[in-house]
């Protein structure tokens, strides 16, 4: 049932740093009419996750930040429920960024794809067979080509994006060791995630228990923190490692450009690389990671796990937690 | 004439940082005899490189330390004096890390070419046609892969590798910009080495200057230099950049490793990478820089420089030279 208002979450004013509640207005509008060519979508999940605090930061970024009164971009999974568009059609499941709201209408421009995929459900099309595991899937296998018997740590290991890594290294015939922040986690990491060794990196030394989880030293390291976390591992890079930057979560602001140990001379000696990625720069062949990732899925082969809050009045709170590390699971917030 | 005496330069004291004169005694010991499969090779020139620095430093790096009272690790030049050794004959001139002494006893395995090429001096093969060359043209094509009209920054850019890719980077098409420690090396820069653009990196606002040369962004940094010339640089780098790390001239010791603001979270949002090069993992294609390297030379799209000390009194103190920027190209130290 289309209801007559439309609850949206705008960004009220500017963060520095990580955004919380209080950086969010929860307003309620008129329900909007799709015009000619345009449809309008019902979400009934809205994504969370840790880029969204590059979105509203001021700092340069990789996309324009979202403007103080828009409504707060993110990904949405949701049905279409009235169309003026000959390509979408009544009762269509859609991906795709149509921001904090309850009611979106699109042009169809901001799609990223359909949840085709009957078998499962709709909220995986923004976890592991979305945004997460796509990046999770080219990060690792197209920037840090890992290859059988090779040793693959990642931090936030428990992670929406960090859990897939290391499921998909696992398959790939690697030894995985995962960072993580608890000893729940650890556990999560151990018995859900299949890796081979989890460390909590609130360990008293974390360069020591790198180490002995990794005596051979490190091959790929799939970098979601930076910061202290990362440092411990550089230290254990092996000659010819390769590293990706897929997110930087540790960091507490990027502007001005905090301080930390240089690495160059290390690459240099190790001759290895790091290198930063962008899911968006793979948009062209997301459909090939959803396909396989699918097929895992399928065999059993990737596991994943969800935390779904309820209500869009969940939302502005909602990018904090994730970076306090509250999370149980690729963070959703249902909308009825 | 082969001399009853050989004099050798040994390393006497570690350095912590650059290695000055009076780390290195010169000594003076009877000639050596060469054994069943060896021979004695009179060098002609000792070479004098920035990685001779990591050589002697106790901290972890991609060789073994130099032994305290060892003869100083070096590549040289020389002749084939006397040979027990099927494959060398009286006369060869040879490439090799017979370290820094008049004459070496060498059972082959640490020749590292031939100098094959009649039409240019023997010196070449220690610079252009030798590890300058070859560390230019292979972290240049191989890490960076610079494609013709994207710009190219190169520290030390006067420098024996610097300027070797500069030139090769011109050749390849690429807009070439070179920051280096003086107003006259960035004559030498411009006149010399054919950079669309040259800054002294001493510039009151090396920023704002890098900026100027490059409008559109850097898309590959070629590093010999790390620190704040380095950081300076990463400020423009394009989407999609490359730099690899060739050598760290600038810090002035990597034990403990300095600090210096943090670079990945400006990874990610510009997709680049940073690579570590170590010219010996390309000593099985080595012939094929030099073959192509010579072709340049021949075809007059090549320049070079040399600064040639006279006597191997010069040795101890041409490390710290060297880094003092005081040399007007390749350093080398001609023994008679």
């Amino acid at each position: 049932m289309v209801k007559n208002q439309n609850r949206q979450v705008v960004l009220a004013e500017r963060p520095r740093g990580i955004p919380e509640a209080r950086h969010f207005e929860l307003q309620e509008v008129p329900l909007p009419e799709p015009g000619d060519g345009e449809f309008l979508i019902h979400n009934r999940f809205l994504s969370v996750d840790p880029a969204m605090r590059g979105w509203v930061n001021a700092a340069a970024n990789y996309s324009e930040p979202v403007a103080i009164g828009q409504v707060m971009r993110s990904f949405a999974a949701g049905e279409v429920v009235q169309s003026n568009h000959p390509d979408y059609a009544e009762g269509d499941l859609l991906c795709g960024m149509f921001g904090w709201r309850d009611y979106a209408v699109s042009n169809g421009k901001n799609v990223t794809f359909r949840h085709d995929m009957a078998e499962v459900p709709l909220s995986a099309s923004l976890g592991i067979l979305g945004v997460n595991g796509i990046s999770a899937y080219f990060a690792l296998l197209d920037v840090c080509e890992p290859k059988t018997g090779e040793t693959v740590v990642v931090s936030t290991a428990a992670g929406s994006v960090g859990s897939a890594v290391g499921q998909i290294a696992k398959i790939k015939g690697c030894r995985t060791v995962g960072l993580t922040g608890s000893a729940g986690k650890v556990q999560q990491c151990l018995d859900e995630f299949a890796y081979d060794a989890a460390i909590d990196y609130h360990s008293d030394d974390l360069d020591a228990a790198i180490g002995e989880a990794c005596p051979e030293g490190v091959d790929v390291y799939f970098d979601n923190t930076s910061g202290a976390i990362s440092d411990a591992v550089y230290r254990h890079l092996r000659i010819g490692a390769r590293c990706v930057v897929c997110g930087t979560a540790a960091l507490a602001s990027w502007d001005p450009w905090p301080e930390g140990p240089r690495i160059e001379r290390h690459l240099l000696v190790k001759r290895a690389r790091i290198q930063g990625f962008l899911l968006f720069d793979y948009s062209e062949r997301w459909q090939e990671a959803r396909v396989q990732l699918g097929e895992w899925l399928a065999a059993g082969k990737l596991n994943y796990r969800e935390d779904i809050l309820s209500g869009i009045e969940q939302a502005p709170g909602a990018i904090a937690r994730l970076y306090a590390g509250e999370n149980k699971g690729k963070l959703l917030i249902k909308l009825d």
